[in-house]
């Protein structure tokens, strides 16, 4: 039984700042990664995802097999997550040309389509023998997943089947083979759990539950699985020996598994499936496992932009209270998983808790991903960036201090795309009498049960959230965790509701104005004393955002300042020309003098001083610099 | 031109701590690598040192490989240092059992000797085709210096020169080869050359210099050597291909030369080798190009303890400021190369700068690779140790927070053993009227140059040194950079004289006690603001030890403490029970509460307390610990 379930995509129109993020992604991230698959951009790494369908379509036509396949073995989800995006787009705003340029990728990917109903150009042009024996890095299923997911958005935001069809068609051939010819097996990148659960809830398709369930329920049951698998095979992709059964979840069935681990984004989209699951079946033991997993993360294992991952070594978690800044690998995509499973898990329970990190996550971990005119991205996600060092020694050379425009290895520029064009979908939900506002994203809402409303707020930067109904109706509205005050008023009058695990309920009427003051103070963030890398350091935030040094606005010096323990943190006026328009914080500080010799005895000098802090999703949109989220503190 | 040259180590006779150090090397590491080397210790790696050589003279009988060759490329090198220190303990120590163990290893290694003068087993048994054709990774010039050292030094000690022909008529060979036959090259991994000027200096033949000076000066002259040499062989040891030049640092001519790059012991031997020759044919430009490197490790790559190489990738050196705690390598071997380096230095010029840091790398970074039995031995060694993540997780896999028995790569034991029973040598240097103090050993001291005194103290826990005179005498000592204060006084009279470049010179008389009082109050140390793994920190000193804070003195939990900035530091009595005798400090600090979750707004609680520090080279003695020589400061 679902708490509740995401708005549609369709039922909320962007404005503000989400609004803004979405016309970005329209106007300037759809079409440049439309070009990127059409190999029409010239200095960035080669992607033939379209080439590699038509290549494929020509295999089955017996024409030959083109220039090939080219890319990853995963190469065809580059597709599948642009069409997405472009779906949420259309859903949004309706774009004739972006359409038919999305119709013609979907007749190329059909054509792609073996007789049988599968489909993945990978085994297609270069070898059909080799389909489904390598679940362990062939990434068939992972593939099917995001293939699925586009379907389904498709669909829903423009009426056409033509691509759920083929994927229907695609699923019942994935039914055949693994439940009634009972080939055993699992994805070793999870993704299709959750795609066919979301086939389910559009089309209520049983065999996609029974599929979902199938691999959620045999992951771990045979631990042996990949490497008999491996025995079994001549070929491999990486030459990944399925013998880290943590990097691919692998090691225990998931009702037994304690501990988030292994490969985060592999973890975060299984949880995410486990969780939709067990909402949409009603399994305790199943929830239960994934409220271990997520205290797991957000209790021991999360940096505090929402970002997971601490280590390059597999883009995996690490262990309990590991969290470097400077060495974290906090993937953008893990960080989108992270969304999707705290949206699942308040499906199961309506805890304000799982919309918190959903909100941090969002604000910090993924938007920073991105840089600010849409044309850049990051894969990793630090918290400290020092010139010299990062992107340059070996340890740290994953840590890029500069976006670059593309990666031999997509994954997460398209899927910031689709996350952020889907936003309503996490940002509100409903059920048969009530809207729930688990974000405070600005717009226009119009839900299936009726409810109508619009929202108005310059969130994040103000801490104002005004409903004006359209309809009557009853609202339930999160009052965030990190808001130590909050004040709520219908019509100008004060309401005085106490929050229930972090919502209040209001029943309103048409035309009714519900304003919502949350608390617009700077604070301190301090970290547990358990993490090695974060003590004696501090962190600074204002309402959802995290904020971070960069040298730039700091003497181009971060590295000799330390923040006044318990001193005067000052948010700047809004600031509309900086970084896009923002507010910074200025935290009184202390200044050292720097020391002649590498180590010495002599005190250092320490004048107090003010420091600036941007927040921390603008990073790095100024020309390499040294940033840091966490700081030494003194008093 | 010398400023002085050190002390035989026959003319040094130990006593107190760094006696109780020969005494463990002597009766404890010695007969326990002899062991290892007969592989005669069940749970150790296995080693098959003594069975390579055997079988190579099987080979050279005609008699065939008997169980042929194991072990790494460079396991001769094992053998040559166990003698060296076994050569050094005979030296002060007559023993009639280890002389004849000595004596017949000496034979084996005599009998695997090729006609013409080669010895390396892992050639002569496995493939003589391949002599001299993998100057890269082959280490056979590196295996030639160990032994060369090893034969001076089993010269000196017993005045028996077998091995000293031995190596000789490998000299010779070598010689032949890369001078007469102009071959060219130079070893990928250096020592030979700091070897052939020990040779040279013990018997003044004038080829070992020109050898020396071969290879010292055609390293980097053509940066393609090694690249080409790859090319017309086709075997490799580890598959090196050269293009890592800054690794066996071949990018540049030695004397363009500005950063210590690449891997840290092979650098720290190069430059060995290149101050010895410097002062040995007083060329300045070589000289200045030490000067630089030097500055390049001890101005921006150095840790605190005097461990060198940054990152276990390579080993090695990374960039300026990059001292991270916890990923540290700070190789054992490398500290001991580092005290080599500075050595020499400090033959070129007499700069107390030079003997301030090989104190430092002597009573923290290498005395720390040594279990306080002497029975275990690490190879890293950090400056933070957290049980859970250190030696677990990938980033952090090298750092084990206990030593272990014995290592397939066995290069730091027998170094550490060598190296702590020639101390003498690196304590004491003489010229012809003066005998020069460089550390503070106790003992009997007995120049060439005809002085002769008693040096007594408890150094490094008590800072009164007693020099008394058994002859006349002119006496230079040391005034430590560290202390800030100094006394000194001849037959308990007041004498007033400035430190020259941190040496004071006396002229004294047979039966004169000299007594030096030194600084004894514990220091707070700081970081350049240039680092980035320490700002907000401080560490702790007393003397030229550095203090680390463990779990087991601390409640077991040294994450939540903070010292107190400024606060009152106080140096326990001596405690002859604990970690074989020591003193603790015990430094004013705060302790933290924990807090519920994982970041929180929350400030924590921070309560005054106590912290208690033992000395660095003493860690990891009580078990698995948490470890951490810098601490935040807090005031």
């Amino acid at each position: 039984m679902k708490t509740q379930h995401p708005l549609s995509v369709k039922a909320y129109r962007a404005e503000g700042f989400v609004g803004d993020y979405q016309r970005r992604i329209r106007e300037v991230v759809i079409p440049y990664q439309y070009q990127i698959l059409c190999d029409e951009i010239e200095d960035a790494q080669k992607s033939h995802v379209i080439q590699n369908f038509i290549n494929a379509g020509k295999v089955l036509r017996g024409e030959g097999a083109g220039d090939g396949f080219y890319g990853m073995v995963f190469q065809d989800s580059d597709a599948a997550k642009w069409l997405e995006a472009a779906a949420y787009s259309l859903a949004c705003c309706p774009d004739e040309n972006l359409e038919h340029t999305a119709d013609e990728l979907i007749r190329v990917i059909a054509d792609a389509q073996e007789p049988d109903g599968y489909l993945d150009t990978y085994y297609t042009i270069q070898d059909r023998k080799k389909r489904w024996t390598n679940l362990l890095e062939g990434h068939e299923l992972y593939c099917a997943g995001h293939m699925i997911e586009a379907a389904c958005a498709y669909f829903e935001a423009t009426g056409k089947d033509t691509l759920l069809q083929v994927m229907e068609k695609n699923v019942a051939h994935i039914y055949d083979h693994f439940i009634t010819e009972q080939n055993e097996g699992a994805p070793g990148h999870p993704e299709i759990e959750l795609a066919l659960l979301k086939m389910y809830h559009l089309t209520g398709k049983k065999h996609c539950l029974a599929l979902a369930e199938y691999f959620i329920n045999t992951r771990g049951q045979n631990p042996d699985f990949y490497r008999e698998e491996a025995k079994q095979r001549s070929w491999t992709v990486w030459g990944n020996n399925g013998d880290d059964d943590d990097y691919q979840q692998s090691g225990l069935p998931v009702r037994k598994q304690k501990d988030a681990v292994g490969h985060a984004v592999r973890a975060v989209y299984l949880y995410t499936g486990m969780a939709d699951l067990a909402s949409t079946t009603d399994d305790a033991s199943l929830y239960a496992a994934c409220r271990r997993l997520w205290e797991s993360i957000t209790r021991r294992r999360m940096y505090v932009t929402g970002g997971i991952g601490s280590t390059v070594h597999g883009e995996a978690f690490s262990t309990d209270y590991d969290l470097p800044g400077d060495t974290a690998y906090c993937e953008t995509c893990a960080a989108i998983g992270l969304i999707f499973f705290a949206s699942r898990m308040l499906e199961n329970e309506l805890n304000g808790e799982y919309a918190d990190i959903m909100e941090r996550a969002f604000y910090n971990a993924v938007l920073a991903g991105i840089q600010l005119d849409g044309k850049r991205f990051f894969y990793v996600n630090p918290l400290e960036v020092n010139p010299g060092i990062s992107g340059v020694i070996q340890t740290h050379s994953h840590v890029l201090p500069t976006r670059p425009k593309w990666y031999a290895c997509a994954c997460c520029p398209p899927n910031a795309a689709r996350l952020i064009n889907s936003l309503g979908s996490y940002a509100y939900g409903e059920n048969e009498d009530t809207v729930f506002c688990h974000l405070f994203a600005e717009g226009d809402i119009a839900a299936k049960n009726g409810i109508a409303f619009h929202c108005k707020t310059k969130y994040p930067y103000d801490f104002c959230i005004t409903y004006t109904m359209k309809t009557d109706g009853r609202l339930a509205i999160r009052i965030p965790g990190w808001s130590r005050s909050y004040a709520l008023s219908v019509n100008g009058k004060a309401v005085e509701i106490s929050p229930e695990q972090g919502y209040v309920f209001l029943t309103v009427k048409n035309k009714d104005a519900v304003c919502l003051k949350l608390d617009d103070a700077p604070h301190y963030i301090y970290a547990s004393a358990r993490v090695p890398a974060l003590t004696g350091r501090v962190a600074l935030s204002r309402g959802p955002l995290i904020y971070c040094f960069e040298g730039i606005d700091n003497e181009k010096d971060i590295l000799s300042l330390s923040l006044k323990s318990g001193g005067t943190l000052q948010a700047s006026p809004w600031d509309g020309q900086l970084l896009n328009g923002t507010v910074t914080i200025t935290a009184e500080a202390y200044r050292r003098n720097d020391t002649n010799s590498l180590y010495t005895e002599e005190t250092p000098d320490w004048k107090p001083c003010t420091a600036t802090a941007v927040p921390y999703y603008t990073w790095g949109n100024r020309g390499e610099n040294q940033m840091r989220v966490w700081m030494p503190e003194r008093s």
